[in-house]
């Protein structure tokens, strides 16, 4: 994904906003929504650059195409390596 | 979602062929694909219906939307119920 290095305390500040809506401990609040902690480190990258390049378009698409409009790539791997390491 | 009743018995024969990149245990096998056990039940379903209405449109959600255009609402919500379950 061109990024080499990830830093996981980073994405955990990264990702302050995440655990209104997929929790804390990465558990979502609501049953609509994913839970994430333990997912695949890619997986989530690629999802989130998905939502950020419109490539998912249902209501829930763009609420998170707005909420990551600011992450930068590194942002985004921190982030991915956070939750993916998530018990 | 419209539906009432899941089978979660049906729901494992009609992922017969999920499990080739998602895992008989729903851990996938590459870590470009998520892993769908214990997600939630409804997160599952309208992510399905997602890829089937063409509002997830990189290159796995154009594979996703052929690998479930056979499968009914009924299919998908049993399918769902499945892997929610699944530890």
């Amino acid at each position: 994904m061109g990024i080499t290095t990830t830093d996981t305390n980073a994405g955990k500040i990264k990702a302050y906003t995440c655990q209104f809506c997929h929790g804390s401990n990465g558990i979502a609040a609501n049953p609509t929504y994913p839970n994430i902690n333990g997912q695949n480190e890619q997986y989530l990258y690629q999802s989130m650059k998905a939502y950020q390049n419109g490539e998912r378009t249902n209501t829930m698409g763009k609420m998170m195409k707005q909420q990551l409009s600011s992450l930068k790539n590194q942002d985004l791997a921190d982030i991915a390596a956070y939750y993916s390491t998530m018990d």
